[in-house]
């Protein structure tokens, strides 16, 4: 399995909005689609990578810049990587976004938004309801920043749109810029795929019944 | 680029022992023989994984679990990852090896072995003189501990042969594993070699002329 370009798709967006949800169905869609996929959640790096690091801005881009230098080590070796952690401060996330540009590799920015008021609606860990009754500090989006991305490759806004458009959304520009392959419909026998996937491999120029 | 399959290479010996020049040698060579590498520096690390982590056995643990996570993300994903820590606790080592073997991929270790008292000759960076003098705490080898691979697959005495040796006998292994193909010496021409990484691809059984 080879993926015709290595990228990082970086969810980010206040914690409840989606963003983990999201990123388990895009790994499951490119998976089907041939790619090799790691998903980069933000709990799973807090145990692997970032235990001990706290919520303050200097550890939050601590984190960040840890799951960035992961995701580039991914990218630039064809692997898609998905990042599905908060990632409250531009500047951190611009950073990595230049860091896996410089290595040849596509960063892809996917804000999921969705307000506060329906955040704390569904409330699913019940942390909105502490944080805005002051009981929770340093919680993003209520008693910590989140600085909005100013020009996402995505914007999902998951309090109106059902989860399938969100990953149709995103699948179209992964396909766009050519990073997965189309699904069913774009008219393409598997057998034409293979091919053209051989072809990206450089490998059909060396087959004579085939060049 | 595809490696047949994905692997770990664990460097393990004392400071100034030899594992980052052997492990930048075999990234040159395992390039050139078309594999997808990546080199995991104790510095490297340190830098951007590890920033903050201490000298004690907890934080060197942590360290090298968290190389560890990161080969084991790269292994799974067919790309040959190589490590040149120090990784002094075999417990941690092994746990390393578990983890990517769970995974399917291959975890390869290489004791690179060396005398204390040549270390403390050559002393490249003026630490053995330091530690014996007792001047330096917690310098593995002097005045912490380093425990020695039980089994690795491959100990290089580094004070005994040349570069090219040690460089040839971790080749041999990874030969024989069938982790990178055989150098031009094997008889195979080019075009030979290049069917067979597609037939390793799973391609040629697609293309009528060469199935």
């Amino acid at each position: 399995m080879q993926n015709r370009k290595g990228f990082t798709l970086w969810f980010t967006g206040l914690s409840g909005a989606g963003k983990t949800t999201l990123a388990g169905v895009l790994e499951r869609e490119m998976r089907a689609r041939g790619l090799a996929v790691e998903v980069l959640d933000g709990d799973e790096i807090r145990t692997n990578l970032s235990k001990g690091l706290g919520f303050s801005k200097e550890d939050r881009d601590t984190n960040i810049r840890r799951i960035g230098y992961v995701c580039r080590l991914l990218s630039r070796n064809h692997v898609a990587a998905i990042s599905a952690a908060i990632s409250p401060y531009r500047e951190a996330r611009d950073e990595v976004r230049r860091l896996i540009e410089a290595d040849g590799a596509v960063f892809v920015e996917v804000y999921v938004k969705c307000p506060i008021e329906v955040l704390a609606e569904r409330d699913v860990k019940g942390l909105y309801k502490k944080a805005l009754a002051g009981e929770l500090t340093g919680f993003t989006g209520v008693s910590d920043p989140y600085e909005e991305p100013l020009a996402a490759e995505v914007v999902i806004e998951s309090n109106r749109e059902p989860v399938e458009d969100s990953v149709s959304k995103i699948l179209r520009e992964l396909e766009r810029r050519r990073l997965v392959r189309a699904g069913e419909a774009d008219g393409h026998s598997t057998a034409v795929r293979r091919a053209l996937d051989a072809e990206d491999l450089g490998l059909l120029t060396d087959i004579p019944a085939l060049a």
